[in-house]
């Protein structure tokens, strides 16, 4: 039933510039000691950057480029006294399509770069898309 | 700085079965009265879905494979009274890297078919990864 034999192609639209670049010292959310980071876009896309706005919080989308695909259990927060759980009941970056799901605050925006608090994603990490968190039904 | 020559494939897990085949038709979010659909992944990742479990919130990863990628500004909501906004601060399905993200409820786990409730996602969409929703950080 779940052809998977077909793949598409993403390609970044930026990437994080962060003083994090060692994922063993790194946290494991942005909510447990993340630092500020730069998300620092490319030109090419500097028409869908040009409304994000300080203060916003919103989802931002990266590929986790040294994940493992060929995970499919862990020990949750890598603790071998928890029992091995399939990773999409984890916020494991190893999974098949290591897609990260980040939510921050919008510091600082200077034309193509970015500033957003808590961001655990490493130094370097292509970023795919920015999404705004959803408000309520009537104020979309 | 930001390197986008580079490019990376994601591999389909799954596909959405669901009643909404018209895009024109379907809701804009799930909790706009979008209706139950089934995930269905396939048999080489069974180990990652063994531990979704009924009630639970989870977020849903797709790749909208009707959407277009090279829309950086649309009306939001296609109200063509409000002003053009770039794509990153909006739901748009079209933009550069077109991935889908839904927050959903588990209806019902059968093997490799989990139902779910409220999925805006057009039937055969693909189904690229599943988190759990982060709850609060000494509960992880």
């Amino acid at each position: 039933m779940a052809d998977t034999d077909e793949a598409y192609v993403l390609r970044p639209v930026g990437r994080v510039v962060s003083p994090l670049t060692d994922a063993a010292s790194a946290p494991r959310q942005g909510d447990e000691g993340a630092p500020a980071a730069w998300l620092v876009f490319d030109p090419s896309v500097e028409r869908a950057v040009r409304d994000l706005s300080v203060g916003a919080e919103m989802l931002v989308l990266t590929w986790l480029d040294r994940a493992r695909r060929d995970v499919l259990v862990v020990h949750p927060r890598g603790d071998e006294g928890r029992p091995e759980t399939g990773v999409f009941n984890t916020r494991s970056p190893h999974r098949p399509n290591p897609i990260g799901l980040h939510l921050v605050r919008v510091l600082a925006v200077d034309g193509l770069r970015v500033r957003v608090a808590d961001l655990e994603a490493l130094d370097g990490t292509p970023v795919l898309d920015v999404k705004p968190v959803l408000g309520a039904v009537d104020e979309r």
